[in-house]
């Protein structure tokens, strides 16, 4: 019997399991589109009844799921202090915890769920390759990381000493002013801050000359990271 | 007779078929040059009639060349159902539709003439390159794809978090934050809705660092998918 | 004695020929600083007539550079007809021209100064090694730069059916839809003009999504070919 | 002595050196932040004095650090004239020479104390990397960056004759237009000029079409020499 359910409950090339497996999937992105769907301003008691059972109905199934899993697994503890049985337990958590609690104070509670999206991950192979990917060059990635946020802390600071006389209300302090450089450096550019005199229009020419390709270092590595990442798994 | 034709139709280094195909091509962009212009608001009824008497000639010499094609296959119908076939009726259906149906009723048809664009592909050798491309690499892509969305899904939840209370009106459900985590994530940054909180713009910071370099990278295996079919071809 | 002219006026080892080429250099530079100044609105007649001056003098200069090459090369009509020769020439034309024509109609002609930049080549290896670059990579960039207009047409047009009903000030035809394809496209993002319909905005995700990648083509071969052709010369 | 504070002070394998740069680079930290908390406007006397003494704290340190670095050195003038003695040095001198001017005179001063991010250098190995990938690919940043300028510069000499007449508050001046031109070619668009005519557009169409392949190159050159530097630190 164990093993029959355990055959199940683990993808494997066994039909039942890509069946069981697809219906989990298929509950967490219902579980996902309700929960946003919940933030919706000014819903009809009605929708709001029907999202609450769709709630209801995914915990009872994610918590069977991991009771099953719990039953199946051949040394228990070891699977509720695993990464995917601690994620297991958070996806059902928040709504146990509602029951007992009141429900004005939960609003980051209710973000809990989303946890559920890494239950994805035991099913998705790029969200691995990917997790993986960003632990092989953490190390990179932080030192890069840090002389980007230099470059923005420098560009800040000297779009304040252009800008605060003349626009006092957007570049008030240093911490506004990295606001700036953070936006123009990613090349976003909303629009809501930008230089006015010509010595901050002359020093934002520089640093963008200069910046741009620092700021897309870490970037690079991430990427680079993933893309060998994946040669790696072709390799197999 | 049928050889003679065929060897007109069909692109190959008899000086004749680079006639034909060269006037095709034309015809393919005043077609769909006169589409484009037909949308142009409040035309002169002269203009009108201009526009309607070069889609009546494109369509004729469209379906001369169909019928065409048929007369010189090898196989007829194994032509009508191949791709180039399909696109080749595609192109001259809407007009035939909409010979018999009313008129107002026809938007959407209308744009059913774009699938004249396709044609071109017969003659361009970058545009079957690229779809080649694309779909050696799709399944890359689509994992990819996923941990890109999944991203962008939480960029617009940690929005909505901070930013819900301060600007209701721009980010009311985690709908609406959508749109804001991919115009900021691509960087096109149009500055419709950007966060006005510290808390928002510190976490738009985090979101910013980190994800450039997970949503580049759909980007960048299309790009890479594409150099290699490109290198390949030079190989040859 | 023109061996002597020769040996300054062509850039080699001689002392003397770096120096004239430094000087030609600064004129240039200088030139093209008074050409973008006289664009100042509202200048003192005092500064006209500095900028006149200077002007007159950078003429008067490369005329003696253009004659003085002219003489030394050993086939006079094979240096009037080469590249670099055609370049000296437009160089100092509009100033001629305008002794002859009503000052006026000048607008156009002022532009044709600029061709005073390209005489920087015959000094910047990078400049020479661009050119050769794009060359090069001609048929490549021309075949993809028509699937990214391609694309960039269908864009506008699926943008044109969603958001024309609802802005037909910003989206009243086809082409005004081709103005913010290609600066969404490019990730530009003015924000003048963007999608405020969900339908619109799906879509835009959609085209951003998948649209990011083929736009970068170009692009990329052009900074891989630029690549290549620096690579190879660090090889010689 | 010396021996045993030269251990301490000189980042090694000792425990004791370890604490030692931990602690320094805490302060440099905390120096740079409340070097920035200053600049936030109306801050109330209590603060101001809270943050003068970090600063008083922090120089102190900084000089004591300097002193015994000299001391441990076994050649006095050899460090003072190194790039890090200079550093150490520039970080501690606003303060002293505050102590002996008038404070109203002391705004562009004050960014000096800035030079102590410099420090941070010391401890860690991007940086340095940094420094010295840039430094050697010094000669081809530079060949490209005059490439891009004159890019720049043709794009801002084009728009300037097309939107000049229409806009000529945003587009008055040559000059102006570079503005434009910067903020478009690295796709930044803040959204406070574009252009409106249909010449203007369809300008900008072909600049940023051609264009950003050429703006990408010098930061394309920086991210690759960074890169190499990385690769290479990984095979010692």
């Amino acid at each position: 019997m164990r093993q029959y359910i355990k055959s199940i409950v683990e993808l494997n090339d066994n039909p039942k399991s890509r069946v069981f497996a697809y219906i989990v999937q298929v509950l967490i992105l219902v579980s996902i589109i309700s929960f946003s769907y919940e933030t919706v301003p000014d819903l009809e008691p009605g929708t709001r009844k029907i999202l609450r059972a769709i709630e209801v109905f995914c915990v009872i199934v994610f918590t069977l799921e991991y009771l099953l899993r719990i039953y199946c697994s051949d040394k228990k503890s070891a699977f509720i202090f695993s990464f995917y049985g601690i994620i297991d337990f958070l996806a059902i958590l928040p709504f146990y915890l509602a029951l007992g609690i009141d429900l004005r104070s939960l609003r980051a509670l209710r973000f809990l769920r989303l946890f559920r999206i890494f239950k994805l991950m035991r099913y998705n192979r790029a969200l691995a390759h990917f997790s993986r990917a960003i632990n092989r060059a953490k190390e990179e990635i932080l030192l890069f990381l840090f002389v980007t946020l230099i470059l923005i802390y420098f560009s800040a600071v000297g779009i304040y000493y252009f800008e605060n006389a003349a626009q006092p209300e957007h570049f008030s302090s240093i911490f506004d002013s990295l606001w700036w450089a953070i936006i123009t450096l990613t090349t976003v550019g909303y629009g809501d801050v930008y230089p006015i005199t010509v010595g901050g229009k002359v020093f934002t020419f520089f640093i963008l000359m200069i910046g741009l390709g620092i700021v897309a270092i870490p970037t690079g590595i991430i990427s680079s990271a993933l893309t060998k990442s994946v040669d790696k798994k072709e390799e197999d």
